[in-house]
């Protein structure tokens, strides 16, 4: 099922104008939203960063109709339950690369099924050799140009690791394939700055606002690698996965620290207050 | 009119399987080739490109496939003339960056006008912020994901050029957003070497391979901005505006070198070699 332009087609297929630019030049962006009970979780703060990147972009989006969008697919989805891939682009466009002035974005929403116990669940990195571009807007939307992060995860997948450690052009922590990453050094939770080319996580943006409540000081300051190796903890966020202890790096075991476990709990119920009930609890 | 995966559409659009990875990840690459006469020029050489990155992307292509939707939409073509797009992506995938492995690849030929006066036509660069990545194997291969590019070409435009001036992470000379770029220093001829984020264009190896039977003696070395204010001259290539003299770069104007006719004569009489006929003559 999906939903595409206002209409819902039962099927993976449908009418498609195939000079869209999001497939000829990855010119769109998109937002993954956890959709459970028929709630999408964040859908303003996915939304308000969807809409920060079309300015960017110059992509003309009508908010209301991306919510449509996102509700129709939870709602035809089971148990209103799943992961919701939500896609604008700019819509069919003449040959070359220049910005049609009249474009008509293209809206499209599937749904495909969220599995609740990759929630929380640890992850082993592996460096990549590939890096993020800090010289680029791109790194720091979540567009359609997501090569990189496709064959960074297949080399971090070669590599014996289930997620890849991707660094930027100056050498610096950027991010892994999907997730935003934080470590723990000294009792400080530190995380890349976005101008580090670092996309500006749903997830992120709540751990950040989560852990002064907690006692823990919180920068986003440029991470050398070697402090990775050096830290208390290391975790990953991203909207599907909350956030994941990282295991190890490169084989290299990396502890476990409580604080880990204060920050899950704090987010799961900064979750719950949204909802009105605990998307994590068992059979929800 | 279009070819879609063995199938000619007359209008742009046709049923598309919207879970395409081109579409959600820009997991493919493009050729653009220009067909006059019903003759795709360098049509090996773009395939071969193509194979080469799908190589790179494990993406398993058919070249009689590639050949064929090229074939058809030329033919197809007033005056069996144009612009074609050939485009592959890696089909339909399950929500995830993981590649499938058994990935039915989606290929897509189309065709718009070309402009024959375009063809070695000069053109006005802006040096742009945007720069490549040096560390990412998609700047080395022609992949949908082109929005950079995109970008960067707005950026200009903006700046009053006609296409950017594109350097690399490091600061080097790298490309335009649509175009291979070379300069005659000490009458030697220069261009950025693969190595510093730039695409091996079609064009590009021509000129490289006709320039010494012209006296010239060719390097493929980075390239510092400030020596291209100093050349004697400055030109772009691709596949639709062969060799494009640049003639000024952000508003200082760049001397006209008798090289460049030389080139261009060189360039126009090989591709005349290889069609069996001139396909920049008036009214062909």
């Amino acid at each position: 099922m999906l939903w595409l332009n206002g209409e819902i087609h039962d099927g993976p297929v449908a009418p498609f104008d195939l000079r869209d630019r999001g497939l000829l030049l990855a010119d769109g962006l998109f937002e993954t939203i956890l959709a459970v009970n028929g709630v999408a979780l964040c859908l303003a703060d996915h939304l308000d960063r969807m809409e920060a990147g079309a300015a960017r972009l110059a992509l003309p989006l009508d908010r209301a109709v991306l919510e449509t969008a996102v509700a129709a697919v939870a709602a035809g989805a089971e148990n209103r339950t799943g992961v919701v891939r939500l896609t604008v682009t700019r819509g069919p466009g003449q040959r070359g690369l220049r910005v049609p002035a009249d474009a008509r974005p293209t809206v499209l929403a599937t749904i495909a099924p969220w599995r609740p116990e990759i929630a929380f669940s640890p992850l082993r990195l592996a460096l990549v050799t590939l890096r993020r571009n800090p010289f680029s807007p791109v790194s720091t939307m979540k567009t359609l140009a997501y090569l990189d992060n496709v064959l960074a995860l297949e080399e971090a997948a070669a590599k014996g690791g289930e997620d890849a450690l991707i660094l930027n052009t100056a050498g610096h922590v950027a991010s892994t394939s999907m997730a935003n990453l934080f470590a723990l050094l000294d009792g400080r939770l530190v995380t890349p700055p976005v101008d580090d080319g670092v996309l500006p996580g749903v997830t992120r943006k709540l751990i950040l606002a989560l852990a002064p409540g907690l006692g823990l000081a919180v920068a986003e300051r440029s991470l050398a690698p070697k402090e990775l190796g050096e830290a208390e903890a290391v975790f990953a966020t991203n909207s599907v996965r909350l956030l994941a202890p990282v295991s190890a790096i490169d084989g290299t075991a990396i502890r476990h620290h409580t604080v880990i476990d204060a920050l899950s709990q704090a987010l799961r119920e900064a979750l719950a207050r949204a909802c009105g009930f605990d998307p994590f609890a068992k059979g929800s």
